[in-house]
C-alpha cells in the first residue's frame, strides 16, 4: 500500500515539454514516486489536490543563503562600494550564529515558495548543514575558497578546513551533499584550482565558481591568464569534473562550446545580474551551444528574494528581450531550469525535478483557486507566467511534508525571525 | 471624531525621497486623510497595523483588463502571429458579459495586490465603468478609436459612441473618469487623431495612446508622416492636452524631450515589452528628460499578471541591467512610478498617491511578518526589492475597504471567477 496518495491533481511531471495530465494522482512509497496515472489506489494518507497544480519541487542552483541576514541592508550602491564598504565588512563581523539563523531564514523562504533543494556557497556550512538536515530540504553545500593574499595558507583557511569536514560527514551522494568551490578565476590563483579541483576529483564532487558575472571581471581574465575565465580554468583540468558555474553573463561563444564540451552547467541568476548592473546572460545561446542552463537566486543582498518563481518567469521574460523574439526561452523550457536542469547540475538527475517512477518524492503543489491563476488554459503557462512563490500550498521532500497551508511542519519560523533579529541585526548594523 | 485610524505602523507617505515612519498613525475622515503622526487620536473604527506597513494604493497607469480572459491562452508566439492569429480572432468573439467579467476578475487580481486605480483601454467601457462604480476602484476608462478602413465612419464606430458617453455619464473628475483615445500613431490617420483630439480639448479628458512599442511602429512612422510618433502626434496638436501614452520602448532623445515640453506621461510596461520582445525602455533617460514615468502591466495576454509589485521590481531591476549601473533607478523611483507619478498620469495629482493631508484616502497595508520580508533595514526597499502583490493585507479606496486578510468586501470573487470560467472560456476557445 502507497504511504501517500495525492490526488485530483492536474500534475506537470516535467517528464516532456508541454506535457501535463488532468485529474490526476501521485503516489508515494518510503519517499519515492510510486505511482502516476488516473486512478486512485489506497494509500494510507490521502491529500486531496483540489485541481491544484502538482509538480516537482524547485533547484536553486546558486544561493548564499545566510545573507538573507542583510536582507535590504545595502541597495543601490555602485558594485565596488556595495561589496567593499557594506558587504564584506559585515561578513567579516557575522559569527557562526548569525550565519545559521541567516540560512534557516533563508530555508523558511525557500520552502514556502516551493524550492526542495538548493546549491549553497558560503561559510560555517559545517553547522548550516546539520540545520538543513534537521529541516528536510535537500542541498549541495560549498564554503569557496579564495588566496588573496601572498601568503595565503590553505591549512589555515576554515573554507578548507570545512570543506574537508563536510566531505568528510556528508560524502556526495545524499540529501546534503558536499561541493567543492573555487569562489573566482579572480580571487585566487591557479595552484590554488587545482587544490580544491583535488577534492573534487577524489570526493567525486561538483565545483561551484563563480563565472564571467561582470565585465570586468571577464576582460581581467585576458591579462591575467591570456584567456577567459571558463578557458583559464580548463586549462587547469578544472573542468575535467562536473562544474556548477554561477552567472555567465559575459561568457563567448568559445566558452559556452567549450562548457558544454566539459559537461558544466550555468546556474542563471537574473535577478542578481540585473541589480548589480552585471549585465543580461544570453541563455538561448547557451542551450543551443549545449550548455546546461539550471537557476539560482544568488543572496538576498542582490535579490532581495529567494523566490525561485522571479527567476523563472524573468528568465523567460529578459531571453525575449534581449532578443526582441517572443518565442525565445518558452514557458516550458524556463521550467525545466528550474527543475530538471537544476537536478543535472547538483548531480542529481535521476533522483528529482521529475515527477517519475522510482524518483525522490520532491513535490509542491500549486493554488490555482485565485483570480490571477484564472482562467487557466494552461498549466504549464499559468505557473511560468502567472504564479508566485506565494501560490505554494505544499512542499515535500522526499514524501516528508515540510510546509502546507502556511505551516512549517519542520521548523519554527518565529524563532528563526528572532534569532535573526535579535543576534544578527545587531552584528549587521554594528 | 476621525472615522477610522490605523495605528502601529510604518508609514511610506511618498511625500518625500527615502522618508518612511515608524510607529505611526493615518486618520481618515470622509474619505480622505486627516491625521498623519505618531498620536493616535480618536476614531470611530481603529485597524491596527500590527508593524505593517501602509502607504498609497498603487497605480496601474495602462490596462487592458478584460483581457484576463485570454489569461493564458497564447503565450511564446511570434508577434504578429499573436495578434492576427490569436488574440484579435478572439477579441472579435468577445460579446459584452464575457468583457465585463474579465474586467470584473482583472479587478479583483488588482485590489488583492494593491492597485487602487488604473487607466484602462478595452470595449465596453460603459458597462465596466458600472462595475468600477459598485466595486469602489478608480478608473481612467477609454476605449481606443482605430480606423484601419478607407470606408471608417467614427459615426458607426463603437469607440466613438462609447467614448461620447462616458464622457456624458462620468466627465473628467470624479472617481470614475473618461478618457479620450488613439490607439497608436499607425492604426489611424491624422484627421481621426483630430476628431479624438477636439473631444479631449472639449471634456478636459485626457488622451491614452500607445506609442514607440516596438521598433517596426517606431521607424513605420518615419515613412508614414517623415516623423517619429510622437512628433507626428505633435504635429498635429494632439500633444497640446495631457497624454498618457503606454510603452515608449523606442522613443528617442528628441521625443522625450518633446513629451517633457508637452507634460505627456509615459506608462512603463517593462513586463509586457520584455514578453512579446518589443524592448527595453530607457526609463532613466526619459526621467533625465524630464517626462513623468509611471508604470502599467499592459493585458494580462502580455503580462500574464496584473500584480504592479512585478512591474515594481523590474523597473528597477531592468534599468539598472540595461546601464550596468547599480545606482541606476533607485527603489524609492521605481515606488515612485507606482504611486505619485501614476497620479499625476491620471490626473489625479493631489488626490492620490500620497499620505497626506486631505488626499483621498487610497491607502494599503502590505504584511512584514513573513520570512522573506525579514529583517527590514528599509521599508522601501523591502516594498520594492522583496515584497510581491500577495503581501498586501488590505487596500482601501476613498475610506473603504475593498479587500482585508483576503477576502474581498465589495464583489463576489466565486461569481466572478464562475462568470469567466463558464462563459468567456467558451468563446475563447470557440
Amino acid at each position: 500500500m502507497l504511504d501517500t496518495l495525492i490526488k485530483n491533481a492536474v500534475v506537470i511531471p516535467m517528464t516532456g515539454e508541454g506535457e501535463y495530465m488532468k485529474n490526476a494522482s501521485v503516489g508515494i512509497k518510503d519517499g519515492k514516486i510510486a505511482y502516476l496515472g488516473h486512478d486512485a489506489p489506497e494509500a494510507e494518507r490521502v491529500i486531496d489536490a483540489d485541481g491544484n497544480i502538482v509538480m516537482p519541487g524547485l533547484i536553486n542552483a546558486h544561493a548564499h543563503t545566510a545573507m538573507c541576514v542583510m536582507r535590504g541592508y545595502a541597495d543601490d550602491y555602485a558594485l565596488q562600494d556595495w561589496l567593499y564598504k557594506k558587504v564584506f565588512p559585515v561578513e567579516a563581523r557575522l559569527d557562526e550564529e548569525a550565519i545559521v539563523a541567516g540560512a534557516v531564514l533563508g530555508m523558511a523562504e525557500m520552502i514556502a515558495s516551493g524550492t526542495v533543494s538548493f546549491s549553497d556557497m558560503y561559510f560555517c556550512q559545517p553547522a548550516v548543514a546539520k540545520e538543513v538536515e534537521r529541516i528536510g530540504m535537500k542541498a549541495n553545500l560549498c564554503n569557496a575558497v579564495l588566496a588573496l593574499s601572498e601568503d595565503y595558507d590553505p591549512e589555515k583557511d576554515r573554507a578548507v578546513i570545512e570543506t574537508r569536514k563536510l566531505i568528510a560527514e556528508y560524502g556526495v551522494k545524499g540529501r546534503i551533499r558536499a561541493d567543492a568551490s573555487i569562489h573566482a578565476e579572480y580571487t585566487s590563483p591557479p595552484e590554488i584550482w587545482k587544490l580544491v579541483h583535488e577534492w573534487a576529483k577524489d570526493a567525486g564532487a561538483i565545483t561551484q565558481i563563480h563565472i564571467s558575472e561582470t565585465k570586468t571581471e571577464h576582460e581581467g581574465s585576458y591579462s591575467r591568464h591570456g584567456l577567459s575565465p571558463a578557458a583559464a580554468f580548463d586549462k587547469y583540468g578544472i573542468l575535467s569534473t562536473p562544474a556548477l558555474m554561477a552567472h555567465g553573463v559575459w561568457l563567448e561563444e568559445s566558452d559556452m562550446e567549450l562548457l558544454a564540451k566539459r559537461g558544466a552547467s550555468i546556474a542563471h541568476c537574473p535577478v542578481s545580474n540585473l541589480k548589480l548592473g552585471s549585465g543580461m546572460a544570453d541563455i538561448a545561446a547557451m542551450r543551443e551551444a549545449g550548455v546546461n542552463v539550471c537557476l539560482g537566486t544568488d543572496g538576498v543582498c542582490s535579490n532581495n528574494s529567494l523566490d525561485l518563481f522571479e527567476e523563472i518567469k524573468l528568465s523567460a521574460l529578459l531571453s525575449k528581450g534581449e532578443a526582441l523574439d517572443p518565442t525565445a526561452t518558452p514557458a516550458y523550457e524556463a521550467l525545466k531550469m528550474a527543475t530538471v536542469n537544476g537536478a543535472k547540475a547538483q548531480g542529481r538527475e535521476g533522483e528529482t525535478g521529475m515527477i517519475a517512477m522510482g524518483y525522490d518524492a520532491d513535490i509542491i503543489m500549486i493554488d490555482t483557486h485565485a483570480p490571477h491563476m484564472k482562467p487557466m488554459y494552461d498549466p504549464i503557462s499559468a505557473v511560468v507566467y502567472s504564479a508566485h512563490g506565494s501560490d505554494v500550498k505544499m512542499t515535500m521532500v522526499e514524501g516528508r511534508i515540510l510546509y502546507m497551508n502556511g505551516e512549517w511542519l519542520t521548523m519554527d519560523v518565529e524563532d528563526a525571525i528572532r534569532r535573526v533579529e535579535e543576534h544578527a541585526v545587531p552584528i549587521v548594523l554594528a
